[in-house]
This record gives structure tokens, sequence and C-alpha cells, in this order.
């Protein structure tokens, strides 16, 4: 970020009419937008949702409570303006792309081998990257993909360590046995790359997906083109997993936008040293726990542009 | 609230296009709406935030970071639109109205006498109930007044009980030696007003303040009215506190906004059986969390309001 424009706006919140420190994350928020926008009064004029939706081959073992068949309906839902995200995204006053990777092909079965190959992964990086340009205010990214809980707890273990009970959760709702197939799912998958190279990409190419490696893609991009991000919930987060575990500042451009129900999510934002805005008990996913940040970053943005100073208002500093 | 509503924004939200309940406190935001607005789709087509301000006798022990004249200063500054709940509020879009009460005549020294008189406490709790009226969609309570943490703990203790240091917190930034004056000022005041009749009246005639007890008479014409409330921090949360600990359901209507760094508040909030929407470190009052939380709620009818159901969107339930 860049340090003159995080100061500047630093120095003016000292100046507004508050007790010094009173509007809390909101100061905080206001002067990290200031420096990845580059200026002290930062804005959201334009604010992009993007979510990316991809497939996955291991709904064959039941790891979702949902059909496979709901990733294309939901985006096609979201084509038509029906989903959550687009009433969030709109109350957030946000644009909303919705990116489906290679709906009618799912991932390779990660339990046996990579769920893409090098090209497919490659591929996947780039409609992420191509999703962010330069001049974008605040990026919101956001995921649909039945069964891509059980991609991001292999990657948060593959990552980070642990094992499958850390790191599986009930995703959209799946319990009990389901549940022990998942965490089972996730074990084999560590064990099927065990000897593969630690690195970002392998992590991401052999037990990731489609929207997962976009969105990791889409927050580099953001990233190279000072965007600030503002992060959707357990697979956002774990999308990011593998490249935070190798260069942990990767995340310094982030906001997490909440904390979401899924039991792993906190573990994982601790390990991404990213503190949740928001714990409203949302585990949706399509970026919908960000959209609500966005309206609170929004707030955050407009408390720091229009507040008068002291000097201004004739008002006795404490 | 309206039983049949309620069950309609329920039955609403279940045939929504997203696992059930994923959108967590969201789903409950709008089913709590949508029972004192007494209608299924609720909205914030007209939704106001109120804020009382007051001035406080005990002012004159020190026990505030900043000088009494600051409460008009702010008051002025309110009104010019550069204060921090004119931005929040604007982008929660809510409609702002600021109510001074007599801030040329501070409370009385409640350590010797009871803050108000009878009249005087009537005429604040009335001034409170006119700021509210039929066909209002949301209701936030703010206040301002220098010095009103301090009336803020002798509530909550004469309330819950406890002693000074369970209540007593920073304010707008007083430490050290301060801090100890104002945990003395409220002990007095306990003590001074231990043999009065425990009713609700008689703690906010006491130990309250004009701005707080104009909150406390808001709040009840707002359960007339049928009108959903949306509180601020510490001093608002007190202001219910005599009522909430004679009649618990008092606080049915009402949301808590956010939780504030003022470090009772949180034993506040559990007195009161209240969970805040957000936990953001704010600490200024005014109303500011509270519109923060505005913008909150208002995602959460526009998913409720906008979601298309399974049935429409042609997607698999779980």
């Amino acid at each position: 970020a860049d340090a003159p424009c995080r100061a500047a706006a630093g120095a003016r919140q000292a100046q507004l009419t508050k007790p010094a420190g009173s509007l809390g994350r909101l100061e905080e928020i206001a002067i990290f937008m200031a420096g990845w926008q580059r200026r002290a009064r930062p804005r959201v004029d334009r604010g992009r949702a993007v979510i990316f939706a991809g497939n996955h081959g291991v709904t064959r073992y039941g790891v979702s409570a949902f059909p496979p068949e709901v990733t294309a309906q939901m985006v096609a839902n979201f084509a038509r303006g029906g989903a959550a995200i687009n009433a969030l995204a709109g109350a957030a006053g946000l644009d909303l792309r919705v990116v489906p990777i290679a709906l009618d092909q799912p991932t390779a079965d990660f339990t046996v081998e990579p769920a893409m190959n090098e090209a497919e992964c490659l591929i996947a990086l780039n409609i992420g990257a191509e999703a962010v340009e330069p001049g974008l205010d605040l990026l919101l990214l956001g995921e649909m993909g039945i069964g891509n809980t059980t991609a991001a707890a292999a990657l948060c273990q593959r990552s980070f360590g642990g094992n499958a009970t850390d790191w599986v959760g009930a995703g959209t709702g799946v319990g009990g046995h389901g549940l022990e197939v998942k965490r089972e799912v996730v074990e084999l998958a560590i064990a099927c790359h065990a000897h593969a190279p630690a690195t970002p990409f392998e992590t991401l190419r052999r037990v990731g997906g489609r929207e997962i490696v976009a969105i990791a893609g889409a927050m580099l991009a953001a990233r190279l083109h000072h965007v600030p991000v503002v992060l959707d919930g357990f697979i956002c987060g774990a999308a990011l997993a593998p490249l935070a575990a190798a260069m942990p500042s990767i995340t310094d451009h982030i906001l997490a936008g909440h904390l979401s129900a899924e039991a792993a999510h906190g573990r994982l934002l601790e390990r991404l040293c990213l503190s949740p805005l928001l714990d409203l008990d949302m585990r949706l996913g399509e970026g919908s726990g960000g959209a609500v940040a966005a309206a609170v970053i929004r707030s955050a943005l407009a408390a720091h542009d229009q507040m008068a100073t002291f000097v201004d208002a004739g008002v006795s500093a404490g």
C-alpha cells in the first residue's frame, strides 16, 4: 500500500470531529482503502463483485447436500437476478459479474489424480486475472460450486497442516455420515498428493477447483493493479491459503468480509492474518457475506470523506 | 410482534434460493422486521435516525475528556452536516433528526440530588415520544451529551446491581485519575438515591439525563406504534436498563446495532437480552454504530424481498 496516502488518511481521521479512534474499524478501513487506492480520500465509485463458478468431480462421493446440477442452476439464477448476491451487491452499490468456468467439465476426482492439468489451472488463473483491471475501487470475490467446501478443506490442510477434522465442516448442510465421507475424501486427497511439490500452483491445481483458482488469479491481479479486495467466506479464504502459506504478506490488500458459520473459517482467517469485519452467522457463499461487508466499507468511507474537522466545525478537541 | 407476518416471512425465507438458514442473522432481521412492521415483506422506505442531546451537571467533576460546551458544538455540527452521524445516516438512507433538549440547563448534580425534577423528566419523555409516529419503518436512536457515560453507568448499576467498576468505562477517552473520579461519582449517586423507589421513572429521573430519558420515551412510543428500533451503543442501552429490569420483554422490538468498545456494553446487552449485530470497536455514540447496522438491515431486507424462490428459479432444493 502507498504509505503517504495511508498517512494522509490517518492524519485526516485524527482531525475529524470525534474522539481519536472512536470510529474503530471504520477508521482502519478508510486508511486501508486510502493506501491501496493511493488517494487520501478513497471512494467506491467503481465497485465490482465477481462470482466465479465451477464444478467438482468429488461430488460423486455425496460430499454436498445439493446435487451438482445446482451450480449451473444458480448461475442461471444469478443471470436472472434472483440470488442473494444480486440483492446484496445491489444494496452495496456493486456491479455484479458472474463467471462460470467450464461447468460441463467438472474437475477430476482429486482423491486419485490432480483436479486439473496444468493448462486447465493456468486458464482458470487467467480467467480470474481478466476479471480485474486498474481503476476498480473495490473488488468483492465470491464463488459458487457444489462440492467446493471439500476442495477448500483440502487446500487448507495441504497449506497449513492439521487433519481433515480441523478443516471439514457442514458446507451447505451435509451432516452425519455425509460429513464422515467428506473428511475421508479430504484425507484421501492429501495422501494422494503427499509427494507432489508444495508450491501454491501445485496445491491449487491438485486439490482446488476452477472457481477457486480463478479467485486466486483475481486476487493476484488486484494486487498488481492496487485494487483493494473484500473476500467472502471459507472457500475464498481457502483459495488464498496456498499463496499465503508461501508468502504471508499476500493478504495485505485484502479485507475479510465476514466470519462465516463454516466451522473452520475462524481457524483459516487466523492463518491468513485476517480479522473479519462481520460475524452474522452466514454460510451461503456466492459473495453474500462480502457484499454485506461492502455496505459497511461504504459507510466507513462516507464518514472519512464527509465529516468536518474540529477546526472547520469550531468544536473543542479533547 | 405480529405472529402471522413473522410466520409468513419465515416461510418465504425457507423457499428462497439458498440452503435453509444460510443467511444467518440476515434471515432473523427480515423476520423480526416483518413482525413489527406487520407485513411479510418489510421495507425501509421511511427510516429515521433521531439523536437526542442533553447536558449533565456531573461534568463539573471532570468525568469526560471533553468540556461540556462540546455538546452544543456537536449539535451545531450535526445541523451543518459535518458529524459522523450525518455521513453514516446518509449512507444508510435514514433521515436524520437532531433534538437538543435544554442544553443551557444541565441536569442537577445527581451525586447530591435527582438529576431532574418530575416535570423535567416527563418533558424529556414526551420529547422522545414525539419524535416517533406510526408508519416509520425503522427508528435509529442515538445521543450526544458530554458526561453521559457516567449517567449511563449509574443507570445500569441502579437497574442491574453490581458496583461502579462493573459499569464505568473510558467513555470518550477518560483515563487514570479521571476514571477513578468517574467511578466515585457513580458510587456517590447510587448511595444518594439508595432509598428512593426502584421504579423505572425514578431511576431515569434521578441518575439519567434529558437525552437519555428521551431515548426511553422514543423507545416506548415506537413499541406503541409497532416501529422496530435499532439502538446505538452503551448510553442507549442504559436508557432501557430501568425499563428492562422491570419488564424484560420491553426489548422485543429492539435490535442492538453494535457492541461498542465501552467496556460495560457487553455486560449491559446480556442483561437486556440483546445480541449486537456488529462489533467494529466503535465508541463514538451519536447513533453512529446503529447507523452502520441500519445499512446491514437494509441488506437483509433487500435479500428477503428480491430473491427468487426455488420453484421460480428452477433450482433443485437440497
